[in-house]
């Protein structure tokens, strides 16, 4: 049943069910994510009705102890969307309407479906890039804590996937601590983009209703609104992609990070590896311990990187004002943002169990590696770089390159023998804060 | 439980439950649709087991006799993956040695789950295309069908969203046919990409026993085989990848579509109709009719066009063999089958139901529309086309522009009144041919 | 001819042609937009080097005067990369050694080409995202006074491309300053993301001098710096990506707006008109006024919506340390921010000149955007809202529904009657603080 | 100059020149490229024309005289567009004028700039495809020639990058010419989809001319037309889409052909080698030999493999009817098929250059990759797969694993002992007769 059916006439049933079907799709299943929010929100628009005399103090009181009833069931995990009602508002106002009367059908007055989904999603994508930085934060400390424990370990450093310098266990591990860091600067604009208010923007063309949007933007702990109803009307798709932006961001870290760890668990490397149990076993190979867990957030996170392009085809060259199209894109973000959790969750559980090799360098196949460190002393006893570079050159083609450098000696910001993981960790502090 | 698992020890069951539920996520889902076509692989790679003195002609009717039961299960649709069970590959093994005790393991002989699984994606493309190809026959029909009915239908034509020259209905649903015709070049190729027989690739590197692949290649009635195992492994992600495409096509056009429509049924042109039951209404504006289901197909086909890329990252930059990250393929393929299905089905209700406005170009803020057939009157008069352009051009600036073309007597082949139906809807069926 | 070729032997010319060719592409092309950073990073790194003892005082002011020299000619436009030199940072330093002789030499060292050309790209952006900002300024003041200017011009709001409500030209003109507001958030993660200083990080190893990476830092005025020298190398890619997707912000309202004017300049609606030489003419058509500047700014803008998606498939699933595909970054990133201010240029323009049609709600066709305003009406009187809602609706579909309401009466913030553009205003200055 | 511009007056000439810059941007640079498919379709065209009677045999006779002369002048690489003028088809429109006098202006007769790109776009196309083939065959036999050479070099064969059963250079080079076979399915569609003549369709809305397309088709050695006009005008954009598609098959060969040679490479794998002149080295790395041709064919593909998802943003959600954003997918497509055709001319260069290792296998750190063959023997010995694999799986836990298998021996068709490259060979020959 729809709220706003257009006509009474009889009409082949067969057909409506297959519209509803094909028009509502899994949208109910996406839906519900935004029950709490649709009640929170409802609760902040009428307190406002109230205020601008659309709604007496009475009926107000009636109205939000209905709300808060289906707000409770809401966090029980007892709501429900019937199977024969469209979407969360609708359901709830019929709950309301069931509980506490006719003055249940008060509160849609001044709001319109459009403003009221905005408003959902919006309140919706804050709460979850919150929760999203909660994830993070141990995952970073977690990073920023195996890069000090191992800051001694060395590792190969290699650029076009030849063996290029030493690099250390401290500087792995750390570094993808800082990304996480620099990643939120996407995430601030995910953030920054959905923490202002469209409610009040109607279908987004207002109301003649003398709505007080700033008082809505207060009670709902917005930063700011979106001013022009017309504007606020096309943050529809924007906030959602913006957000897949946001989520990406991280996501390519993750992955970047699970392509190491399978490289580095292959036998060829040897540089880590992790518990039984964290590995998979093949069918048909005995000795396999499979690095599935990070095959399956390098591709769960690629996914998610795909989002971003996914919306932007979802909702282009549309003109201003709404298109049932953005209804799709619950469907499409709320997943992602799901997922996400899920590979911080699982990333992690195989952070706390990862198993580091000692002394990697000592095998002379890396020998190679420390090439750098000889031009550079060289340099340092006055030889101009270029010579010096020519005359190690010399010495690895013809076999007699040696070194005692087994004691890297790397001392500026940022180098394996200076982490900086304090500096970064307060960066790091410094961008939570947005999050407020 | 897996039936590989590569451990006995005890082991936290909290991380072990948390793993399962990662690394399997969703894929059961998508599994079902893969049971009937894994019954149908392993009767075959039985048989040829049999026939290369594998399995004894006894033990091969009883297990015959066990797959065809639990084939029969499958199309009840009372088929289901247990709880403790990793993949519908196991499911049907377990299934299968539990009717018929031991001789049940011995079908796994001379077979990876990786061709395994190949090889059910690619029976269940074919299928997949065939059913989507079957499904488009009728809408290509319908349009032509409509194109033949408003032949003499006349409409603006637009180029760049500017009033160019007169249209027909009868080129417009035409049109659209004769695309999805076209777009059955790239379901072509997507169809003959899943037609090689990967079966005995095993996990992409061979197998020791002595397999007879040109046997499992006629007995599943693939046209030929990958026949390097290397790069039979390598068409998982690619065929789903180039399937993503074929439904790409098809989808754009269903876009193409559907964007028309939306415009059309917009009051500033008034074009078509559909009936009240197959349009929307809003929660605000008691007169609106909107098209919802169009503005759907829209987005869920836009979605369907998102589909090649997510594949393309999602597979892209991996070494050859075989990686878990293919395991969410069939998450990203799948569902954009089942849709592309809907819209279709979809599209012929609303094609059925279309209600077309008379006389549009009575209307006189189309005259303009006519000065191409002035020039061209010109022209046939033994005008230069430049100088007859620049005569009409004047008369159009000086508001002195007049015709009595309203009945357009275009005659070559594709135009208005030649649309050619009947050499579109040969070309159509030739195409048919291609997925027997 | 390469400063550091790893062989003097004689080769085979002919292959060494192609490689090179094919090596270098396009390279020397975009190396040209990073000449002047890179002279300015030579600047801050050796007067780092010298405050560590690695350059005598009478050295550095050597190099300074002849690196100044060399960034002279570079604003003059007279810098060019020979056929014979590899890429811009050789270019340079080749220019430097024959000024000045060996002394020359001594500018590389501590620097790796990884560190110094992510350290050029850096600083490039950072420049380029504050000359868009500069051309978003001027567009978001016009824009915000063509919506004063025509705030009591009204015109129809559409849902799903149909009648919804009235709209006016001050909430369209002023909803598009807004989102070029809002998209700001965008390009601050973009600045914030290449405001780290990268030099220092070598090769993506660090160096074993005792470089002051925090002095290079304070002297090439970024805020920060990227610690830790394997994640330094990690921002390859990474901001450019960024970039990417702050240009894609813009470039999504931009292609919106012009949706909007292709659509309003079409003569079904006839809202908006531009003077003949903003307009183009067709080959066969005398009497076409095509929007081609709009439809070219959304292609181009389209492109660049395209770019993130892009810059991940060039970047993904590649391990830590830098890889040669990186090099091709330039040529998807520098062309779109080329496009990107072209388009604000000329959209200034179009904007300078756009005709606005008067009165067009006068118009009968439009009257039923007036219900929700009647219903509105209704509910005032003290009506629920649903029973206004069903009232109104029955005198639609009766041909009885009238009313009186042409002067909108709309007082709520960011509404047709108070559209807040001095908020918008402030907002947006506040904005650009970022961009300092 | 434009042929067609709309006014005669005075305009400001400095926005005149700012609006012919943005609107033309680098379009003539890529309308060179069609310049010798104009020729051709005007040469078929205007003979149309006069077996109509729109030209007489003599105008004929002069016409293509003239446009002989142009066509020889392109073939000899002396064809320019002058800075005037604004595209190909003007340019040589007046060219020929210029030579014939106003004769030369009856070859636009019944044709549209629109339908002339089109036709100049498909030709081009088909032309290219073909080009692309060509270099495909010597690159397919280069590897099967590879595979044969090295059919008993083994070399293991990873699953989840981890060691899992021996493979061969002979799969290993087999397998992407295979691969590049496959891929031609997809370069099938494209053809196809080219091959079709678009002639005759005017703007999208046909002509009053009785012109005869068939007659045009033949002359142009198309396989038949695009029927329907509308349609037509359709493909603009698609063709451009399907085009891309197919080349991004072949670039996703290339790509995970140079993702595993860049590893292969690697000092921990260390697989393969190339001389010297075709690595490169480092700036500050004296012993690097970097695999930077393999990364920049990676990177190139890459590029190409984003292609078809460029031109889906650049041409969705568009309604039917030409729009200039069209203008711009030859600056998207044009490149693409440079560099995928580079692409292919370097590797082969490198493939005449590879050096493989001999006995890579006979190193113990490979053992575990014989596990399945031992298990097979116990299955083969009568032990049920399950059992067999618990058993071997029992052996490598405890360090008893031991083999003799060295000799491995797989004769099933595709193995590395049955290669099949005969048959591969053949049903590359049997794809190429696509391309006539």
């Amino acid at each position: 049943m729809k709220l706003w059916q257009n006509n009474n006439e009889k009409t082949d049933t067969t057909i409506q069910k297959l519209v509803e079907d094909f028009t509502i799709g899994e949208d109910k299943i996406w839906d519900l994510y935004l029950a709490e929010s649709d009640v929170k929100g409802s609760i902040a628009h009428t307190t406002m009705l109230k205020d601008i005399g659309l709604i007496s103090e009475k009926d107000l009181a009636t109205i939000h102890e209905g709300l808060n009833d289906i707000l409770i069931s809401i966090q029980k995990g007892e709501f429900k969307i019937d199977e024969s009602v469209e979407d969360v508002h609708s359901q709830i106002e019929i709950m309301l309407t069931e509980k506490i009367g006719d003055i249940g059908k008060k509160i849609h007055a001044g709001r319109s479906r459009n403003d009221q989904s905005l408003l959902d999603i919006k309140l919706f994508i804050k709460e979850e890039i919150k929760t999203i930085v909660k994830k993070i934060e141990p995952v970073f400390e977690k990073l920023l804590f195996l890069s000090e424990k191992h800051k001694a370990d060395l590792l190969p450093g290699y650029t076009h996937f030849q063996l290029a310098m030493p690099s250390s266990f401290g500087l792995w591990f750390g570094a993808y601590a800082e990304s996480l860091s620099d990643d939120l600067e996407l995430l601030t604009a995910a953030y920054n983009v959905a923490d202002k208010n469209p409610l009040g923007s109607g279908a987004g063309y207002g109301s003649s209703f003398p709505l007080n949007r700033a008082q809505t933007t207060d009670l709902l702990d917005f930063k700011t609104m979106n001013y022009n109803v017309v504007y606020a009307q096309m943050t529809r798709g924007k906030v959602e992609k913006v957000t897949a932006m946001g989520l990406s961001g991280i996501a390519s870290t993750l992955t970047k990070l699970a392509t190491d760890v399978c490289l580095y668990m292959n036998q060829n490397f040897g540089f880590i590896s992790f518990p039984d149990e964290l590995t998979t076993g093949s069918s048909i190979m005995p000795h396999k311990k499979n690095p599935d867990i990070f095959e399956l957030i390098r591709a769960k996170c690629n996914r998610i990187q795909a989002l971003p392009n996914e919306l932007t085809i979802l909702t282009n060259n549309l003109p201003s004002g709404y298109h049932r199209d953005m209804q799709l894109t619950k469907e499409c973000l709320f997943p992602a943002i799901i997922t996400l959790k899920e590979c911080l969750d699982m990333l992690l559980v195989m952070l706390e169990n990862i198993v580091i090799k000692k002394d990697i360098l000592q095998d002379e196949k890396y020998l190679n590696l420390f090439t750098v460190e000889e031009v550079n002393k060289l340099v340092l006893q006055g030889i101009p770089f270029r010579d010096a570079y020519l005359e190690i050159s010399k010495r690895v083609k013809n076999n007699t390159f040696e070194t005692n450098v087994l004691e890297v000696n790397h001392t500026h910001e940022g180098s394996m023998g200076n982490l900086c993981n304090t500096e970064i960790s307060e960066l790091f502090k410094e961008q939570l804060k947005r999050f407020k």
